[in-house]
């Protein structure tokens, strides 16, 4: 019964948190319905998606009866019931490769603040930010690129060997940085451009573009 | 050689984070060395400390030759290296309540920010803050007590029948507002009391305590 799946996201499509529940619904192959909620009409605080979430967030996975908010549990959630070898991994499948990516998913979910405040998800897709960054947002940016540049090759491929969706959420915070025009290492700007190829990535930032249009 | 543990915390031992890690720990019955970082003092940020964590946060568990930050990513490592049966459960072992669980864990670290500012971990265990909560600080309380009420038994036993690692980072969240005095459910007031029996916790406390002394 996977036509029983519904991802609910924000209508801008401008969250990241929601793009990486997308990005591990897609890969996993399952056929769903994606629902936009535009959450400054406040559609996400309504009494019927009150029903639907918790917590009145997105994104917001529901499946069959039950329903799932916050993207790492989503992803964790579909690789527990929608797993290997039957759907592709969305998490590396070792434990210390696994426990890496989920330390990246719950760093730039909780950290860094102040860049995600000063290079919103807007610069990658619309309109660029030409203000310096403040001293605390230069701060999380370089700690940023250097825990980045620790983790990444010079090929820019995944980094655990297989795509896994923490690849997409690092690839997002760092382009926050890289298509805004800061400057960042070669090395950097090559693993966003890679990470960016995948098509689930590629369909969400013209979702998103469309949305702005 | 379980003995190769250790897991960094904060010397005050004030974090939530830290002390979702040590239950963590804890419950598993693991032998391991406690070892307590003065952030003030920036020993989070030493050379020795960099190469140790690769965002320089706390908690940090390093197993061996791994080392691990994040404390939801520690709880799921040590779940799944440290596996059942042979070591007490810290997550529930099926799929959907487990899922609950992580929703749990990942929405505490990502959401609620005025009430975490407004009500710190030190009015448990330290001084209480007696100013009333400003509006966004209250809107966010709200949200917290109609979730937990939702997921909460009139007992006040674990979230999902057995005891997870969520029970703790949510009673702890809770009692940010019972422990300060800020009107709550009785329900709640219960749950709070019944999670704070855990060993761990009330260790953690005492820990606190005595780093305040
Ligand atoms: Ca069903
Ligand atoms: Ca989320
Ligand atoms: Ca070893
Ligand atoms: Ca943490």
């Amino acid at each position: 019964m996977a036509q029983t799946l519904v991802l609910y996201v924000d209508i801008d499509y401008s969250s990241p948190y929601a793009l990486s529940a997308y990005a591990a619904l897609e890969a996993k192959g399952l056929s769903y319905t994606l629902e936009a909620l535009d959450l400054r009409a406040r559609q996400n605080t309504t009494p019927q998606f009150g029903r639907v979430s918790l917590t009145s967030r997105v994104p917001t996975l529901v499946d069959d009866e039950f329903s799932l908010s916050e993207s790492s549990a989503i992803a964790e959630y579909l690789e527990d019931v929608y797993g290997a070898p039957q759907y592709p991994r969305v998490l590396p499948a070792q434990p210390r490769p696994r426990a890496r990516a989920r330390q990246i998913q719950a760093w730039l979910r909780s950290d860094l603040a102040a860049l995600r405040a000063e290079r919103p998800t807007t610069v990658i897709y619309a309109n660029k930010n030409p203000q310096p960054l403040s001293a605390s947002a230069r701060a999380a940016a370089d700690k940023l690129l250097a825990a980045a540049e620790s983790l990444i090759d010079e090929r820019g491929g995944p980094l655990f060997g297989e795509w896994c969706v923490a690849d997409v959420d690092l690839a997002v915070m760092l382009a926050r940085l890289s298509a805004n025009g800061d400057t960042v290492p070669v090395q950097i700007l090559k693993y966003v451009e890679t990470q960016f190829q995948h098509p689930a990535v590629q369909s969400w930032w013209a979702r998103a573009k469309q949305a702005m249009a």
